[in-house]
């Protein structure tokens, strides 16, 4: 592809760009079989044998969930100028029910300042609906949905192997089966219980399935505001927010250059990108939220859809007779989006026009098929304000608007609190649940506590844990600089790995058959003194492998049957691998035996 | 009181040693009234006024738990050779039951090498039990008994307030009173439901209790191996963990020097400090378990009751007949404690000597005022091993040996797991409180996943708080070392932190009444924009203000009425605050005035 530089912007450089592969890791592709054009990317970790009296046994190698994209195959080219492959253009293309148009309305530059091929937006053809709801409900196995369930399953042949060492999980209602097919991923997206959030006009994205019958799935913040950070950033954080695992990313930025901020994420995203639509809508209006109006949050979606956003957050629970419930509470109303509606809504005394216009919102959205993420405008913002009666009423006509959106076949997810107790925390499940047709849930952590600052991205996990085991399809992550700042990369890499915890713990809760695997594997290389495995299984290699050699640096000690926390004198592992071999040999003369061998076990 | 240094051994550096008190902190003290010795320390937290149109509204001071000891009290000499001063020595002298002793057979050097002054060990007369059981079920309160009781209230007089924002708990069998009364510790000691961990050869300590009808508390391990760290790293590591908030300190050293490191400790401690007392014992055999008689363990035992330990370690429960069944786990045993007593009772084919000499370890314990901590030998150390049979059997047999120390009024906590996922926790409690009949519960996390070494503080504080709402009085830290090396300094800080987080989450949850009040503050000065209160309210204030600093480093930031989460030009909290201002108007004539006053809002 030619590339053409229309103005003077510097090309971002790809040196900023993390694409080291995790160690001992291969990039696989598994390919779909009803549309052979689906390649399922998946993380291969190969491990090393195990070394016993026996000699050298092997150990399988373990396919991961990979969410990482192009960046971790040294085999891809990467020029972020002209953006990843469009891997689901002919697919959608060839539904036949999409047609190119000219970008809409007044807009900020795009594309082609990134000096990348010009690529008109795609809308779906009058009176068509194009969305992964629609097409489910036809009865239509979509390739992204085939995309999903292959990667939903991970490696199917080693399954059945690693099952019979699984723990059953206990589900709140949740229905996961054995395995997931292309079919059963169509069943849940038809009745709303799960969606793919996949913009016609995101065709770089690698599809994923959000779903309480799924692996359950985390969602990671970046975006610039007034005060700092630069689009180089933002891309590099969105690269690497998705090395650690983040499943979809929001863009939240508020400060100048939203929308070829957004551009340049967009095309280099293998994941869905979510955003807040008001926060540029409120640009456009100086700031200032009484001076919004249905037309210009009208053109920022149209803008937003066409540029490729997988789902908007939109406060259309945000009523105005809701808004003085808000007043005695500890802390008010502490979302954005909530704030600049419930400021519009007492301004005018007017119902909040993202509410009164809902059925042109959905018209838009199934055009697109963007997301709905139904925001929660009024969650809790401290303990005190938890399961309050704002937030109840606003949950309730997020259940009200859900339907709605349905019955234009658009894909819905609802965004929960927030800052809540544990032991109120289920009741939100229960109640988003029943009041919102099981479409899925999408939570902000919860915490659950207020009093530590600094390390909310740990407050927020143990809430997180517990929803997602409750049933809560994603987690949005919470860095360690919530309440106080806005996150660096670290940061970011802090928030996700804590997430990737919560998500997990709550799949092995919830018994999903492809979760145990990997900590059995891990459990297995630490048992038997392979530290490099260990690491390398691990959800965050260079970590791991950092702090052992803090306390043991010499190459050695990564093969050594000890570690530092025993020092090479006594270590129980080494200790229970005897009594193993003790069993294995039978009780019976046990007693004499052991003495005798007793005294070379300690080198 | 003068000082002799009896060998060339160097002091200990006093600047070593972190005693900076907390930003805008002060320590008060509450005396007692039943006992006037009692002054019982608390850390007050002074707090700006709020600045609201009807002029500045105060603040009024928050009180906190704290476990820090003398170090952040600027009035308070600290000479490490003298130690901290022997609070409890009079009230125990005064209960007439105690003599001084000879120390007993042969021990490293002690005391008197610190250079400090020379105090005999002190034991019950003959015939006497010392324990706090033993006065408890007498019906007497002791001095420590209302010292805990005034700690777990925090200040009386501002609880009425605080409780009407209070969410109401949620307990599994718990019933937490809404006042600690000395009597309610007295009752609760005497039935077995907590403990009050307090050597009498312990006088520095601070009493404090673990028990499910108090605050859930948390333990810090310590310790140096043979691999790395100095007696000192370990005294200001010991000073440091206090600082941070653990309740209790685990010197699990495994190195040299074993006997002085715990004597430094002991002497400088504010909070009960327990041992594995094989680990001690293993040493002077050699590192060979089968060497271990119960002759050498005995007298281990009575050096560190002598010394001053305050609660002991010991697996009893790990019985020739549970070691097959750990033969076939991923992970067999993983307990150090655990693994060497396997050992002993494979080599010689016998009882575990531990659980054969039972009574007289209980006539040992009652002399001293040593609590048990029945060590969980078998505990899973892997997702796959959870709830298993040998980590079940175990439990019964801890139930068992629970009893039995109980004739001998000797107060026991039991040890618990270790690796659990999410859904099977509550199992553990619930079979702890059946089979060990109410007696404290005592967890090492548990860890929710095997996938992150490096973040184990996390995957395990997701499983603490959980089981410390269940029930579990004490969780026992992880640190983000756990699994790869010994923890460092800031090691110890995250552990303390995060299990800080979990504790608290669980006093929330299970509507502990001094609980919420820190939650309200902190969030009311998030609300208020008071950005110093928010920090000096918080677990850690220092990362905190760093955090905010990294972002706004000006001092001026630190009063304005945003921060960089959205920047000057919006923020949810401000809107709030106008919303909050026109409800307090009435919605009537709102909509026009809003408009008038719209513009000036944003400066």
């Amino acid at each position: 592809m030619a590339s053409s530089t229309k103005n003077d912007r510097p090309a971002l450089a790809a040196e900023l760009i993390t694409r080291t592969p995790f160690p001992n890791s291969r990039k696989v592709y598994v390919q779909g079989t009803l549309h052979p054009g689906v390649r399922v990317p998946m993380r291969e970790v190969a491990l090393s044998p195990v070394r016993t009296a026996r000699g050298e046994e092997p150990n399988a190698p373990v396919t991961l969930y990979d969410t990482s994209g192009p960046y971790t195959d040294p085999e891809a080219e990467i020029d972020l100028r002209q953006g990843l492959p469009a891997i689901r253009r002919e697919w959608i293309l060839s539904r036949g029910d999409v047609e190119e148009c000219e970008p809409t309305g007044a807009r900020a530059p795009g594309r082609a300042d990134m000096g990348g091929p010009e690529r008109r937006p795609l809308r779906a053809k009058s009176g068509r609906r194009v969305t992964q709801m629609h097409l489910a409900r036809r009865g239509e196995i979509t390739a992204e949905m085939e995309f999903v369930a292959i990667r939903e399953n991970g490696r199917r042949e080693r399954m059945a192997e690693e099952l019979s060492h699984q723990h059953p999980g206990e589900s709140f209602g949740a229905s996961i089966p054995g395995e997931i097919t292309p079919e059963f991923v169509r069943s849940e997206v038809a009745r709303g219980r799960a969606i793919i959030p996949a913009n016609i006009n995101h065709p770089e994205l690698e599809p994923m399935a959000i779903g309480r019958n799924f692996l359950v799935k985390i969602n990671a913040n970046i975006g610039n505001s007034a005060v700092t950070s630069t689009i180089e950033e933002e891309v590099e954080k969105m690269v690497w927010a998705t090395r650690w695992g983040t499943d979809t990313l929001m863009d939240l930025s508020t400060g100048k250059n939203i929308h070829e901020t957004r551009e340049w994420i967009l095309r280099n995203c293998p994941v869905p990108v979510g955003t807040v639509p008001i926060y540029q809508a409120l640009e456009k209006v100086g700031g200032r939220p009484e001076e919004l109006t249905w037309e210009i949050f009208r053109d920022t979606l149209i803008e937003q859809a066409e540029q490729g956003v997988d789902y908007f957050t939109i406060h259309a629970g945000v009523l105005l007779r809701y808004i003085p419930l808000t007043a005695k509470r500890r802390t008010g109303i502490v979302s954005r989006g909530g704030s600049i509606l419930a400021k519009w809504c007492l301004a005018h005394h007017r119902e909040n026009f993202t509410y009164t216009h809902w059925d042109e919102i959905c018209e838009i959205m199934a055009a697109y098929d963007v997301s709905f993420s139904i925001g929660d405008g009024l969650r809790p913002g401290s303990i005190e304000d938890a399961n309050d009666e704002a937030q109840f009423a606003e949950l309730r006509t997020q259940g009200e608007l859900t339907r709605r959106a349905w019955e234009f076949d658009v894909q819905v997810m609802n965004e929960g609190p927030g800052h809540v107790p544990m032991h109120m925390i289920q009741e939100n499940m229960a109640k988003q649940l029943a009041w919102c047709h099981e479409a899925p849930f999408y939570t902000l952590g919860p915490l659950t506590t207020d009093v530590a600052p600094g390390y909310d991205h740990i407050t927020s996990a143990i809430g997180a844990a517990m929803i997602g085991w409750y049933g809560t399809a994603m987690l949005c992550y919470v860095t360690p600089k919530e309440h106080l700042g806005l996150p660096g990369k670290q940061d970011v890499r802090e928030g996700v790995i804590a997430y990737k915890i919560a998500a997990h713990a709550a799949d092995l809760a919830k018994g999903h058959p492809g979760a145990q695997h990997r900590d059995n594997a891990l459990s297995k290389a630490r048992f038997e003194f392979r530290w490099e495995d260990q690491f390398n299984l691990s959800l965050d290699p260079e970590r791991a492998r950092e702090f052992h050699d803090a306390t043991l640096p010499a190459e050695g000690a990564k093969v050594a049957h000890f570690c530092s926390m025993c020092g090479p004198r006594f270590c129980s592992m080494e200790i229970t691998q005897q009594i193993r071999d003790e069993a294995a040999r039978g009780m019976a003369e046990k007693s004499e035996e052991f003495q005798r061998a007793g005294g070379e076990i300690y080198v």
